[in-house]
């Protein structure tokens, strides 16, 4: 049993934007030797999540951001805006009800996803940013 | 420090449908040798997701199925559906939302669940699924 | 690799209370002596959940209670509540879709978590609670 810890450097532009992680994180794996576990994504930083989707363009650049802004408006009042002086209370409300986890099994050298389920990071920022995704996988060669 | 992968094969009606799979994954775990880590419970796919609830009528059959009907209604716009032509974008915007993931602490052979805190799925697709869910379960005996 | 098991207790006051266990979770590693691996933090109940945000008093003690005030209003019909004759449904619903884990990657004997990103308990129910976090570490040292 192996602890193999990658990390993936992520240029996001924020507002709802969802990229698919999922062949920089095959790609991690390949790197390594463990080929079944637990690979586990977290996402460093309080407005950003990780979890899965179908990476299609009318769900990944038009539904899930409708829905955040149905969820936990924009342009709502947020108390956190007072403190900093900034505009994104919005992004940490979201990031922190998706969270920034996701652990997915290894099996056999493959992660168990779906043929339509991609493993993605939402930025809720109201910036552009560059995220670190550390990505540690737990298991056996 | 061992692996035991056990898969769960469960069929679903889907429309926010509740299933407790508590006693399957420990009927799993007793099959196994491993007493003290993490269990690790993930559905294949982006129309269901993982989560722990009291497994009561009121709950699993009426509130958990308004919320999310309040969070992401079944008939909102959904440019998802226009890609594939279906009926179900609100099933994969729920499903993002909670994840399809869940990892609970194995401590002396025993989930650390409480006593009204089963491990559910909830699928959320408009028909009918024979759904996989991989139960991974890492540590010592 | 090894497998360490720590319990904390917490004493909630309920009703959307944001508990920053960051700093106990810490103390937990140093009492222990993994430095590679995975840190899971696992809350028994069904009423109160996991996840990470910036613990700022606007946001936690406003914005995150507002929001889930939006999503799942205290006041609504939830028919759990005729089943038990209590008033917490809206607690249930709130932490089923927070979900009761998260799983932080543990690197170098640090949780790699942000400046602004701190592990908290978020407890819904409407009544002061004594709860059981189990903080689950697997790794080598």
């Amino acid at each position: 049993m192996a602890v193999q810890t990658h990390r993936l450097q992520v240029e996001t532009r924020g507002n709802c934007q969802v990229l698919d992680l999922t062949e920089r994180i095959r790609a991690a794996l390949a790197s390594g030797s463990l080929r079944s576990g637990t690979v586990t994504v977290f996402v460093v930083g309080s407005t950003a999540g990780i979890t899965t989707t179908e990476f299609e363009p009318g769900l990944v650049n038009h539904d899930l951001k409708a829905n955040y802004e149905k969820l936990a408006p924009e342009n709502a009042y947020y108390k956190h805006e007072e403190t900093w002086h900034d505009d994104n209370g919005h992004a940490h409300v979201r990031a922190s009800l998706l969270g920034p986890d996701l652990t997915v099994p290894l099996v056999d050298g493959e992660l168990v996803l779906g043929t339509w389920q991609q493993i993605v990071l939402i930025d809720f920022d109201t910036r552009a940013r560059d995220r670190t995704v550390v990505v540690q996988v737990m298991g056996e060669e």
